[in-house]
């Protein structure tokens, strides 16, 4: 509809996850229009990104170095692991503040559908970690869908040959919610982890 | 949450309107692991769009060169000038295949609390349009709310002193819409501007 670059520019952007074409054109204008909007910098940033960040070689992480700022900082409790699928859910986690140990990327979920299986994912990474015995507890904190649980269970089959701790994040009501409104498996699981008061 | 230039494009892409911090870290994880989306094809766009895309020197629209592609085709009817807010309508009003005129894009609408008058829009450049008598009609397809309103009713006066038919866009029931569901103010104007058939 547009001449020329404006609409590669529309069209690029509506490739970006989540960006539909109306919202495409709605980002391409305002970086035309607004002048103090500095485009140039996301230029830059994106030719240099692919170039400049690398994945931990040890935890999978993203990470401008090839060991990841978390598995560089000896304050961290290194007898204590969590494993999740995605380099999104370590800044989720982080965020929280809750959690002092490493991390363990495995980059997916065992997925039948999708053609994932356990040698898809970081999970021989994960067992070299284990071997020299510094670690004490595993935490299991794949999403708690099909296929994170899937992944869970696998792992904590595969883990339980070891003398290690193996855990697994609690599943109930998230906090803030309204029980009327709570699905039934997530409020069948709220029973079954039921406290002691 | 996360090291320098991966956080840095997640800030970008969150200064972008529409684009929150979750979905700035989704399309940034997506460019990061994503092998087949070309980035540097995006970076290269984003880098040359502002030298590129000028904006028309007749109509204001969108253009790569001094006149866009519509101001310079013969076969559009150069009687009839099709007055819009901004580059985003000329396109909408392309993909009805409705108008085969030409248009002129104001830059905005009057809106007083937004501080905009008639001297911050291209309303001169559109009266020296008009000064040769060419153009016949000028049909007023500002947006129909306060902004736009006003504007149209501004430019009928202005216009009015002229040997010019001046018309504006039907208000009225949206094609596929429910009668039901219509506010009052858009049902009033559909029975105002009802037809005989």
């Amino acid at each position: 509809m547009y001449d020329g670059i404006v609409q590669d520019l529309i069209d690029e952007f509506g490739r970006l996850p989540g960006i539909g074409p109306k919202s495409a054109q709605r980002i391409t204008f305002h970086i035309l229009q607004t002048p103090n909007f500095d485009v140039s910098h996301l230029a830059t940033l994106l030719a240099d990104i692919r170039e400049r960040v690398k994945f931990c070689e040890v935890c999978g992480n993203v990470s401008e170095q090839e060991r990841c700022a978390i598995c560089r900082d000896p304050r961290r409790n290194q007898t204590l692991i969590c494993v999740v699928e995605d380099a999104k859910d370590v800044a989720a986690i982080e965020r929280t503040r809750e959690f002092r140990g490493l991390y363990h990327v495995l980059g997916g979920a065992i997925s039948p559908i999708a053609g994932i299986g356990p040698d898809d994912l970081r999970i021989t990474q994960l067992m070299q970690r284990l071997a020299d015995g510094t670690v004490q507890e595993v935490i299991l904190a794949t999403n708690p869908n099909l296929e994170g649980e899937a992944t869970a269970t696998y792992l904590s089959r595969l883990l339980h040959t070891l003398e290690i701790t193996v855990s697994r994040l609690a599943s109930g009501l998230p906090v803030g919610g309204d029980l009327e409104y709570a699905d039934e498996v997530t409020l069948g699981r709220a029973f079954e982890g039921r406290r002691t008061l």
